[in-house]
């Protein structure tokens, strides 16, 4: 059986009811099942052999599962197979439209302000080292690590990027 | 003397004319030495001893200069340390006003797409990992690695963020 | 009887419930019946005799649909004629009010990004082959196409409008 | 000797000097070049061995010139060759800042009208073809040509885009 | 008994639901008895004694109805008059709030466009014909035409408006 | 010799210095010649044979001059024929920039004001009488008249535009 | 008994349906009153002591009532005082969210286009009469009032606001 | 000789440079004048025979001067007359451009905000007294007054405007 | 039993519907019952042991409750504690959301015009005395009090938030 | 002679270049001085017997300068004293110009993130405490002030406004 409960002894992410209307209709179904069973996205990441981001990316209608993530995830969130299947969960997700843009929240806007004012280094950077091109927002992975030290807690994202170079 | 162009081969990041006006009147004539004396940030970022995007942040007047810093431009890119100093180099910047938002270059806007579409999920596992609060965006560092593997090359993007508790 | 599912082996396209309240209310009855009888695009547009872009057009409102478009829509999602002729179908159709633009989500991004990019270059081009005028939106085609190398899958849009000549 | 003019018998395309501050220095003085020569784009490509979009695009500065590029230029234009190296065509071009959005100019606009239309029919069609993922705007061409029937003039616009899977 | 359908052949006007809620509550009503009893505006505006234009205006809540409007709109549309009058059809119209501008609808964007491109050209030419003044949108009429010869159909839109001096 | 000033007793219609950015750089040479000689574009419209709000708009830059409007220009204004061929008036125009959506100016901003509250209802009618489609602005006609009765001055503007049929 | 109707021998000012999202509750309620016993707001302003505008406004949600205003309400709308007073009428107003701005009603858009056009000659005024400082837009009142002269009717409009000098 | 400073003991109201670029040229001529002989408005307005508004009101590009004021202007500010009739000031002003929307100075919001939170009651009243209409920003005068009591000072603001009845 | 009312005299801050949709569910729940039991912010917050703007922030969903604040809030508020638990007052809170940018309240612009103003002395200030760096606002706590002098009163906001050094 | 330098041994602030269009000519003159003296605000403030907040703002053009201002700020700065009277300092400030928002520089965007997060509870408490009302910005002093305890370094910020009453 699952464990309950964050391994940080933090309480689980919920869902702010006002956001529902922004989403798909999978996602309160998920989250209302998270918050009875009281799992973390470390938990259910673990359950469905993804990474906690793109859990919960799932979780809010960014990416799409595969029917082994709706056969795992029936099984630890206690859902039906075939009602998740009735959702959009396994469906081609329309990304991006639950984020306000600027951000509101102090915690997503410090994301958006790093490549507000970084944006240009980070493209004179990976020009020089990669030539013309983007990294994929699509061919790509990102994993969320804490670290502690003296100073106190640290936060490390990783992004991980395929490079495509321009015509 | 310092190595010419980068290590990748591909040329060197320089500044596009028609970005000036929303830049600090150092932005410039900083570009214009590195384009004289052909040298990449990698470079310039080992004679200053900071990571590459601290170096092209410093270029674009989106970080503060130490008097060591000046001292290290100034002879990297022979340019007379008072002319540096003249300049807002040292000062206090004024950040996050050189770039358009939503971005319009595809490079950039793939960094604020993976903000916009992972937002949420960010969010939802930095605080089960960590409580309620921030990752700052000022006690903060990044860097940028080349990965290269049989499917070609791939980015990699560290942040490095304090974490800071909500009241 | 029509074809299950799609010739490529994915998943049909359904509607994300979020996007109800942008589209005429035909659309998540013919979503609903499309998703019940697991059709794909391709399939129904054979039904109709129509290219898929216009079919799918039909389905998001944003385009008019004939009496015969109705009869054999009528057919292959098996919806009572009368139906489907009480909804706005066959009516005018109010374009354009389904997208945020920009776009947010990436597959939709990136064809904006292709106007932003090149329209200068589009305009220099037309103008110089056709004089000064525009290319219809209305009176236009569109096709997409699958081409497979040994790089992988490509993408292939054709786009044909008239060409009108300003005043 | 290079054709002077365009083969339809149209005036060639010329830089509207409004535009000039959101370009790259490079685009005023290579119009002037291809005003003075009257030179098409269609010419100039011929001579690149580049389509006639991507050779506007190079003036629009939305594209990086090779150094083959750079000569060919040259050799074209009559502008010696280190004057071209001096600019900026041969470095990162920084993307997207020349097009007010939505595009005012009716032409460009239709573009845009269509992508606003369409959006998600393209999105329904594509997931259904090829999955979860989108069509490069980067691994990307593009062509333009001319097509007349008894009805008129046509314009017949074709991308090509490579497809990337989703994560 | 009212004619039924258009003298053009084409189908009649009727109500996108997803523009319900930036209507007045009258205008969903209006516009099912007239699908009901499939007229159309020319058959309305006939029996109001308006033009069409101010006839559907009326229906989009963007005029004001007199007690007659009121009579003879229960008259031709069978909806008892007290019904009507319980509505918001006589009360004052709070003008101008079911369009997005821009428009995105095609048709209506054309008509944008037009004041968009032409502008300073009809201010110059009324200023020269009238003095420093206004052409008035409240004192104002028009009305819509449909001319055909050889080329096709043509649409002649006309405004008649009070010029108002300046002070 | 052509007549001075305007046929209204009015003056006649110069340039805002402050709208010369926004505009081609034919503009300011154009308008100057007008203010000098104090011709009125009823004047200038009958020596090109052309309506005068294709004039004004010519003038703004919104319309592309003929050889032979470049000859009357030349001749009407007193402008060497190489001076006007050297300018952009008989290049594309680049449409649409000069104008601030919504327009500030009282006068401009009725003729939006009159598309923002009436925009569905010129949709309704025009589709009842021609269909699915729109009205053109590009194969399209204007003209304005003056009317005058005991109430005082009317603004009569005709538009006319070919109807192009929806796909 | 109140007066039914207005002095004019116009209709009352009623409440326009799409609006309500945008107010408190109390507003659909109180409009309800009004229009049920035809009554309008100068009439309702005598029962209460105060300004006609100041009367609509406590309508609006832009203005707090007093324990003596609910009592007289009560008394003219013959709403039940307890009634009233579960209302958010005594409450404190969070001002300014039922307008669109700029706004869309050509009425309101009169307003706002004078403060537009002619806010800088105001401040100008103001200032050389008191000094740098505002004029208070809360220790505020304002007026309406109707003057009839040969050329027809004439709207005046008085504020009266209080000098606040800056610090 | 004309009076100089103003007869309220406060500044004159100058022109602030960074406001230039959205003016018609003749405005820093004039406030230059004006500055050099320190004259308030009320003295010029005196000369021009105008109310106060509308004198500072042509200073920033928002009337149009008769030729009765250029020669009063060409007096008080002793500017010679021919240099006055070569600006745009007895030309047709282009209103409305010299202010951001929504107002950034703290007086001139005052005024907006009265707006926005007023102009419904506005709205309801103005219909009751007169109908459906508007009052004219156009046939519109107005005036500033100050006003003393044992409470401090007040502004009295007028507005005066003819009633423009809709179709 | 708490004190009913506030110590001021003035009535209880109350939640306007037209606010719902923008706040968490626990929202209109507490201050129903704030309203019921007729409770100041004061009277709450000192049962919590917080600062009264922490405990309005609790409210409009700003703030994470803790579970000695759920046990607290229940028994003044007399709501069970289950119940509380059961919202989303204990999770990570969603902020930002419920305040439209500028706001519109005249109370709450007056802060925001603050910072629009002195938002560059402010940051000077800061600069000299602290280096380069941001005031946290999240280490952050701020107290709100009422001083009263023969002027009248005055309000004291202070703000106290943690120094970070930047990179 | 004024001290050297702060009295925190941070570097003094000075003027970003690429803002100076946004502020009145005064301001670079100022700064320039200012850096050449090497003076921080505080010294500048004693000289001028005002808080460092209201001088830093009379260097970014958002107060009006004293007589008594010009004559310290002459001294200190070692400019003639009618070389400031010639500026824009002692006249009317056109205040809010020099900001972009939302701000962009995260030591701004964090006092404004504090309005946007806390704006309601600022409301909430400030009406009970104070009744229906404002806190000026105008009758309005700042002071900001630095703590340091074992944590660290506290910056603590005191608005101190005038209440007024709404009507």
């Amino acid at each position: 059986m699952a464990a309950s409960g964050t391994s940080s002894g933090q309480p689980i992410a919920t869902l702010d009811a006002s956001l529902v209307p922004n989403l798909p209709s999978s996602a309160p179904m998920l989250f209302e099942a998270k918050k009875k069973k009281n799992l973390s996205f470390e938990t259910i990441a673990q359950a469905l052999g993804r990474d906690e981001v793109a859990c919960a990316a799932l979780f809010y209608g960014q990416a799409q599962a595969s029917q082994d993530d709706l056969k795992n995830l029936s099984q630890i969130l206690e859902i039906p197979l075939d009602t998740l299947q009735a959702t959009e969960l396994a469906h081609f997700p329309d990304r991006g439209r639950n984020m306000q843009m600027p951000p509101r929240d102090p915690l997503v806007y410090r994301l958006y302000e790093i490549v507000q004012n970084y944006g240009y280094a980070y493209k004179a950077i990976l020009n020089e080292k990669f030539g013309d091109g983007i990294m994929s927002a699509i061919s790509f992975s990102t994993h969320v690590e804490k670290e502690t030290d003296e100073k106190g807690d640290w936060v490390k994202i990783t992004w991980r990027g395929k490079w495509y170079v321009a015509w």
